[in-house]
């Protein structure tokens, strides 16, 4: 992910090729996955798949649910649609997690890092065709209440930071 | 916090009274008070004290520590400068967490909203005194990397959404 330059990683700020508000939004994404990946980095299969607890997710299951949060979400504002049953049986336990979560494993680092890189270069690929107005479109959403598509990809990151003080949790406590 | 109307929560937009990149980045902080809010809603003294285990903060010193980094962000981005002897005496324990953490504890969860809401209010009057090209400010910060007030502001929800993830770990595990 060249989004990720550590140079440039504490600055929100304009990015070329996109909307000047999208490059924010991108900016906010940029230091959060950085920041996930960081918490993440050097972990092994084991440590990946391990469960705290009977109802802990996995590091692993939460890694995958970052890029499962934003295929919905891709699928959400891009296309105004929830995910169909063929998308349903990729992406399903990693976006509900619960038990459902728990058939995620035996998969090391690079293969999740991989479907995170490539569901985001989905989303910078068509950040490049929207418009700041784009993200101020907004309609009925939780509970009816009005939200913009700004607020929407607010919560894929909002998401991703809020499990990953989850993971930081669990990386401290691992037994091995 | 008449800035947390559910109404208007899910929107990123301009506030009346502020310049349209602080509305944006005060969006995004409300929303993420918002919901640390709705994490701790109802919990008793008790169990705003209740540490999972030996290095575990409290739920109580995570509120805590949230307004103490927002206190520690206005003199960074207002003053340029570090807490003082006197505020660290005041803000210390919470800032750091750990150990000195532990001495945060006895109070209702009314305490910590009260705290938090002192704060921010702080915040939200000088942003009214702010420009977004101020947003844009940068200099050197965490290992010399360039940052700008935007980011530093951003760091500072980004934190609370963080550990929020782990209030709502503990939460669902504290035994009473």
């Amino acid at each position: 992910m060249n989004h990720l330059d550590p140079n440039n990683i504490l600055l929100i700020t304009d990015i070329p090729g996109y909307t000047p508000q999208i490059s924010r939004l991108m900016s906010m994404m940029n230091y959060a996955r950085y920041s996930t990946l960081r918490a993440v980095e050097g972990l092994t299969t084991e440590q990946l798949d391990y469960k705290l607890d009977e109802t802990s997710n996995s590091i692993g299951a939460l890694l995958l649910h970052f890029a499962a949060v934003e295929v919905a979400y891709q699928l959400e504002t891009f296309e105004h649609r929830d995910l169909n049953e063929e998308e349903m049986k990729i992406w399903g336990a990693a976006l509900d997690l619960g038990e459902q979560g728990c058939t995620i494993k035996g998969n090391p680092l690079e293969y999740y890092v991989n479907i995170l890189n490539e569901v985001r270069t989905k989303t910078y690929e068509v950040f490049k065709t929207k418009t700041d107005e784009w993200l101020y479109e907004e309609y009925p959403f939780w509970q009816e209440r009005p939200a913009n598509h700004y607020f929407m990809w607010y919560h894929v990151f909002e998401d991703e930071i809020n499990h990953r003080g989850q993971i930081r949790w669990m990386k401290k406590r691992l037994p091995m």
